[in-house]
């Protein structure tokens, strides 16, 4: 079948929006109309070029929503008419990971998911007869994809795709950090390094959970205004102030450290001061944020010895299968908000305006509507 | 009062024995006559001027074990004839950190413990009328020293001084990383680097929790006659070998990777191996040893987001009042050992040769026996 998709033929390049040619559904695979799907800093970082393990050409986009319309030989856990979201970290529940009960990194397919193949090692996209790769499992900026059934979340059918897509990666992956990595617990405090469209969930995530003091840290003064909005308590503007200042100020509010910091920058500078900024003894600093290649994050130990925890967390410690529907009821249910985060709302062909406003800072999360 | 004592008039000289003056507990503090004393790489640490806070004169040593011979106003919790341990990291019960719960590393009088002195500010020492400096709220070098009372662990009195004193800081410091701060459970899998005084006390430690795999890495062949005495089921020999070499034979005696390693070297690249050879999604490394003053420690980000946590120990989580008493319990009942460890008893007279058999690698721990 054919299917509109934004491609990304190089790095560095805009996408083109083409007709692609994609093929049905193999066994264990399903066929999703995707509806709606976010633009989120991933998509940017591999299309910059800072991805040393990007592919191109390939259909970039891994947080969308969508409908199953056709599933392959064997599928059991979906069928036609399901509301799905799609999932780069997928939920075999046979791998040794999924099984240990301790991490959400399924390994089932993470060896061809890497090098944008189908587990059978093959493409279903193509254009003009070249292979065309798949992304982050996903490529959800084409608006038909083929998926394994393993990596498709069910979800209820009243909820909108348009918002609901940001679960897909967003919302979960900062919610999910406070919930499932950290675990924060009622009065612990919380500061969260990055307000952009990971840090305001971890703040409505630190809410929901009961936190003490909620402290959101960014450079842009404009994003006080926004972690407020979602339960930030206290701002601190880094602009031009040093590690040991920012560190200060954190542990004047908190009362000699923060109970859990979270980097959402992807700047392995700002996730040495949010280790830092933890209270000695137990505090805990989670790294949420992609660095560039080749970055490396550095410390004294003695900031380890000293009871400080760095721990990290992707798609926020979710279990794809499992939490995502559970995250879904929370939006539906209030406990969450979404609807304030989607600043933009486009067609597929304004995508390359959705990350310039990214670039510029202007929105929290632009979504393409299918 | 007199007490001889091995002072350490400056870094890098030997230590001189001398008769120092000795004023008697003021109120909260407690006279000890210690009987026993182990020489550790921290002593040396200091002495070699490796640490950039190591102050001079001072004396050394901090682990001891003796008996109470005088209490001053106030004092409740010991009476003259109690056999006591003295304690580096108190447990004074009120402050911030012990009433958290979550931490061993009371900070009641860390700020002038930093700086050589009692909690009032002042020193107890002299020679010659110069102010002598504690160190590590200890000086176990002294036949006979001065405490606050919560830096003193009750233990029973049948527990032999010679022994029992490595558990002021070797012993629990390896075997509590392993029970108090990792909380090893049975059949995880347990990497130690570093088959020095620590290490074999992880490995006991992991012996005694159940743990699975027990594997030990260390540059020197000899240890690992040492390592499997206490538990070690698999040793590898880390000379001249990288650290993508070491992390692929962790991998391949662990499945994986480890659940839990444990750098007892002070090393930051031994750090970081031990860090990246653990199991993805969930293992967890533990920083004890203590690196030189301005070396850290580095990874990729990538290494924590996907699921190793990095964390340290000091004192091996262990809160000292109260868990110093139950690990001379466990050493009473025979559930861990000690006397192999003790290498070499000398006389104070003796104390430089301890030194010189610890850099030359001959002895696990060398006790001075008063």
């Amino acid at each position: 079948m054919k299917t509109r998709a934004a491609v990304a033929f190089e790095a560095k390049k805009p996408l083109e929006i083409v007709e692609v040619d994609l093929e049905g559904p193999r066994e264990g695979e399903v066929l999703v109309e995707i509806m709606a799907t976010g633009i989120c800093h991933t998509d940017a970082y591999t299309l910059d070029g800072l991805d040393s393990e990007g592919i191109f050409p390939s259909i970039l986009g891994h947080e969308g929503a969508g409908i199953v319309r056709e599933v392959g030989a064997g599928v059991t856990s979906v069928v036609p008419d399901d509301h799905v979201i799609p999932l780069y970290t997928p939920e075999c529940r046979q791998c040794k990971s999924c099984l240990s009960g301790k991490t959400n990194l399924c390994t089932a397919i993470r060896a061809t998911q890497g090098k944008g193949l189908m587990p059978d090692g093959t493409s279903r996209f193509s254009y003009k007869g070249q292979q065309i790769f798949h992304y982050m499992g996903c490529s959800t900026f084409s608006n038909f994809i083929v998926l394994p059934e393993i990596a498709l979340a069910k979800i209820r059918t009243d909820a909108p795709f348009q918002t609901s897509c940001y679960i897909g990666c967003g919302v979960t992956t900062g919610v999910g950090a406070v919930v499932n990595t950290a675990k924060v617990q009622v009065g612990d405090n919380v500061v969260v390094f990055g307000l952009g469209g990971i840090g305001l969930n971890v703040i409505q995530g630190a809410k929901m959970a009961g936190a003490g003091l909620i402290v959101g840290v960014d450079l842009n003064p404009d994003r006080e205004e926004w972690g407020r909005r979602f339960g930030m308590d206290a701002f601190i503007n880094g602009k031009g102030k040093s590690r040991e200042e920012v560190i200060a100020e954190v542990l004047a509010l908190t009362d000699g450290g923060a109970d859990y910091t979270f980097d959402c920058t992807g700047n392995t500078e700002v996730m040495r001061t949010a280790l830092e900024a933890c209270h000695r003894g137990w505090g805990t600093s989670i790294v949420i944020g992609v660095a560039e290649a080749g970055k490396e994050i550095a410390t004294r130990p003695f900031q380890l010895v000293t009871g400080r925890n760095w721990r990290g967390s992707a798609f926020g410690g979710a279990k794809g299968r499992t939490d995502v529907p559970k995250i879904v009821d929370w939006y539906m249910n209030g406990k969450i908000q979404i609807d304030p985060m989607i600043t933009h709302v486009l067609s597929l062909d304004e995508i390359n305006k959705g990350f310039d406003l990214m670039h510029a800072g202007e929105s929290i999360r632009s979504v393409v509507v299918f």
